[in-house]
């Protein structure tokens, strides 16, 4: 599930690997804070400690770093997500808990929305395969949720993007611009509309 | 609610208001080709047939003609919006018709996502306040609809926020990059789990 096949090769050693998640790291905050137009690999080498040299071991181009860190970006979502959901005995519990795993992965990643935005700009394919991973994902549990009577019948792919649109939204807007003072309260609201809906009761 | 305090000065005569859309309407071709990188003032006049020297009648810079486009855009669509959902009789209803018309303005506006996105990093504040926009109206739509009973009780920004989400990754998905079989069929599909929710009925 590589959104591209970046990266000139993958290190094989344990050193190699700590040295490229460095760049990474690196690279989340350069690009998060910079944008993806201005920001310059030297800035990511420097803020990296690594020399520029070094970086060529490891990337071709500041396109290329990009592509990496997108991906890099997924996994750790998708890993903060798995961990946090995992304990849901049915959909609707993992629902409420995987928003509020991202919402708190946002307060910690504040740079995931510009990266990802920018992703748009450098190649659309970038941007629609980190999402469309997200939608497979979320399809296969939903479809499966609904053969097991946890959830009423409907298509799965559809729900899926709206799901994913609504942790979007909700992070972008109460983790990201304006934390609210309770974010429980904003869980508790979305997950309530995202179980029973919003018509009259 | 204007994004911006953009342009030079508004142009006060009927021909100047023709010139300026039709400015706007060549910044909505070429930004969205292009990118607002990539894309340049000559581009734009290019395409609007309009000498170099009357775009500065209108626009300072490159920002400040994007700015108004974004502005012109969240317009476009909210008049859009305004004249499908006006025929609803309850705020349940106008879900449907909003979500429905929403996507036939992204399949007609192709540009509209790269435009919106690109803004992210030209000035955070112009995307913010572009989604805050529809926030304010659909929070107040919703507050109202919940006195009267037309919907569950539940904050209304937060609900907010949430329908935005559920429009703009739908219209992403569906609008944009891979049209289904049947748009309706999508609709229907979102507006069950927006009216009903998701748990086992």
């Amino acid at each position: 599930m590589s959104l591209t096949e970046s990266g000139v090769s993958q290190p094989k050693t344990a050193r190699g690997q700590k040295t490229r998640e460095a760049l990474l790291r690196a690279a989340e905050k350069v690009f998060g804070e910079k944008g993806y137009y201005v920001a310059s690999i030297s800035e990511i080498t420097q803020e990296a400690e690594v020399a520029m040299g070094t970086f060529y071991l490891y990337f071709k181009d500041k396109e290329d770093i990009f592509r990496a860190l997108v991906q890099h970006m997924l996994e750790l979502v998708r890993a903060h997500l798995r961990k946090h959901v995992g304990p849901a005995q049915t959909q609707i519990e993992a629902e409420r808990l995987g928003l509020k795993a991202f919402l708190s992965f946002v307060s910690r990643h504040k740079n995931l929305y510009r990266i990802v935005l920018d992703s748009y700009s450098v190649d659309e394919t970038i941007y629609s395969s980190y999402f469309q991973v997200f939608a497979d994902v979320y399809s296969r549990r939903l479809g499966k949720a609904e053969e097991q009577g946890e959830i009423s019948p409907g298509d799965a792919e559809v729900r899926a993007w709206c799901l994913i649109g609504i942790s979007n939204f909700l992070g972008m807007r109460y983790a990201l611009w304006k934390r609210p003072a309770s974010m429980d309260k904003v869980v508790d609201t979305a997950f309530d509309m995202i179980s029973h809906g919003l018509a009259a009761r």
